[in-house]
């Protein structure tokens, strides 16, 4: 229970700003007066902080093109994005990605590098994450002011502690402290399923949803949840892990200590099991295998027949226990072939109790496409600065 | 994302009022001096609040007992109970109570009749409802002012429809409609499980815990989820069905069309296999069963040993898509003998990713007992009316 302090002149127009600027950020370019509409504010009130935040740089007003309506057209306002860049970092087991991320969420730059065959050992993944930066940052001429890093693994949201990221073999890395005691900005880490959500409700497919589940498999499995607008995050600021859902009793050991996790029987381990392809496939030679299944529709539900039913039953568990609206997959899910991915959208949807009362689950694949996790890093890191452009 | 509209001096003095109102509510009797420090607000703000609740009969004021301390003692200011009383209506598949409770969430009266051999048509379970809520009001001589009910089934929370409730063989029944229409109050309709968390994280064993999940094992198996101090609440306002998680592929057919559901292994029904006890044992018998078998620890573990092997499974599931810091047990699981019990939450804590991350999930029994969901009615009846005492 907490008691909201009653607001001043002063903080209640500092809110509004912040309001003003993520509404830009997130959705675009808008007219002052879908501005007024949309934040339930009287035209004078936008026209003051719109005015200061082009002094300030931070958007520009331009005339839009002529409409159909008659009379003066409201002008439009863009977000200006060398006004605040981000650093997003998206930390995978085989590589890492970073990029300059400006207001309204456009790429600026990037680099990445691959981790096959290379060391993953957290000082050399920071040193070089460093490195990459300041260089991309010269290059660009600007300065991130702060920075959202992706990571597969169970990571404290307070202070970017990861405390386990079994695929990268990461044991207690203050990953987070680290970051920000060399560059100098706030630092903000996260689970990478939990990025995903994020991106894909602010920017992708779950734009306007409220209650989403991101699912995606990479070398494991992980899922980030929005409930009712805002990212699901347990106790201690930890967010769940659905690849380590108990799925198979007595199915083979996962790492984590269990065993049969949804992640051993759907992760990418598990779908070259399927697919008659050696553990070890190289991520490319998979998405070939696939594309190929993929035109032969019968025999695609028919090679992956076990998969998916492994598949299906780890989403009817996310969708009985967190009621979503819309089920986003992500990653390698989104190469599986069409009619696969169809049956065990049906098969949820009649299978779980929760979907059918309100008229079934949406299944979809993700938008954002390999940037999701970093686009997700960028909103976690411009969450912490919108409110000090 | 919503804009906060610009808060008035009227609307910052009602917001005040109901967030005092709703501390006294949960929290009991307390100083003016803590009212102050716990909500932040200056002396002369609480005096002029409490002096108008006092005013209006909402509280009564009393000096406290001399204590320790020198100097003249803070004023303690008490709910008054009939200030604001409401129905809570618990409807269980083989009994339904009902209890007038008032303003701090004392039981001012109850009557409870049993559904076992009687027709459970929502008509007569409806028509019951409003005759003795009736009689219970004019015997107490006060007039409710809001209703809260609890269903085991999957309810629509805007408007009570419930949608399906399949202990009870509801399907589509416009429970909240067609009470509000005869009570001529607001009703408001919850999920059992989604209620028992709330009681339980407002009053009982989760007090002062932010992330919970409320388990509980009835004829069904529900559970409800505290996030954030918020009840969490899927798509449309449907929580979820934890006891339709999918744990047993290819296990025993569940009512719900799905199979191997986590009700189907640790319900009512299987604890009777468990025990060897005929499927409609009464529950009176399985209680005295389980008392039984406690006297004998070695014995309790290895009888249920099947049965606490899928109660740890589907609570792995559940800490480590969560992540609560504590799972309350409730109903019948509170009778499961306590060395069960403690194996269960060593086993789950060792195997959960995510619980091992900060240090352990807390799992423990009901302190509220069988008026759990009770309350839980009580208290989504308050929420919507403490505004407006």
């Amino acid at each position: 229970m907490t008691a909201t302090p009653v607001a001043r002149p002063d903080e209640v127009r500092r809110h509004n700003r912040t309001t003003l600027l993520r509404f830009l950020h997130v959705g675009g370019p808008v007219t002052r007066a879908t501005l007024a509409t949309e934040l339930g504010l009287n035209r004078s009130t936008i026209k003051t902080l719109v005015d200061g935040l082009a002094e300030a740089g931070v958007v520009e007003e331009r005339v839009p093109r002529p409409g159909r309506g008659a009379g003066r057209p409201s002008l439009l306002v863009l977000p200006q994005p060398q006004a605040a860049v981000v650093l997003a970092v998206d930390v995978q087991v085989e590589h890492v990605a970073i990029a300059l991320v400006g207001l309204g969420g456009q790429i600026l730059g990037r680099n990445s590098w691959n981790l096959r065959g290379r060391t993953r050992e957290p000082d050399e993944v920071i040193t070089h994450v460093i490195e990459s930066a300041t260089i991309l940052a010269g290059d660009l001429g600007c300065e991130p002011v702060a920075a959202g890093v992706s990571v597969p693994g169970v990571v404290r949201r307070s202070d970017g502690h990861v405390h386990e990221a079994p695929n990268l073999r990461w044991t207690d890395v203050a990953l987070g402290e680290r970051l920000s005691g060399v560059l100098r900005i706030p630092v903000l880490v996260g689970n990478d399923a939990e990025l995903g959500a994020v991106a894909e409700h602010l920017r992708g497919a779950a734009r306007g949803s409220s209650d989403v589940v991101y699912v995606s498999a990479d070398v494991g499995v992980g899922g980030g949840v929005i409930a009712e607008g805002s990212s699901l995050r347990g106790a201690a600021g930890y967010v769940g892990e659905l690849g380590h859902m108990a799925i198979r009793p007595g199915g083979r050991a996962c790492y984590c200590g269990s065993s049969g996790c949804w992640e051993t029987e759907v992760g990418e381990a598990a779908l070259c099991r399927a697919l008659g392809l050696s553990d070890d496939t190289p991520r490319g030679a998979i998405l070939v295998e696939l594309r190929e299944l993929g035109r032969d529709p019968a025999a695609a539900r028919d090679r992956l027949a076990e998969f998916a039913e492994w598949l299906t039953l780890g989403l009817v568990n996310v969708v009985n226990l967190l009621g979503p609206q819309l089920v986003v997959l992500g990653d390698l899910f989104t190469a599986l072939p069409e009619a696969v991915l169809t049956a065990v959208a049906e098969e949820v949807r009649r299978r779980s109790l929760v979907s059918r009362a309100f008229g079934g689950t949406e299944i979809v694949c993700s938008a954002l496409g390999a940037d999701v996790k970093l686009l997700g890093a960028a909103e976690v890191a411009f969450e912490r600065v919108l409110d000090t452009v």
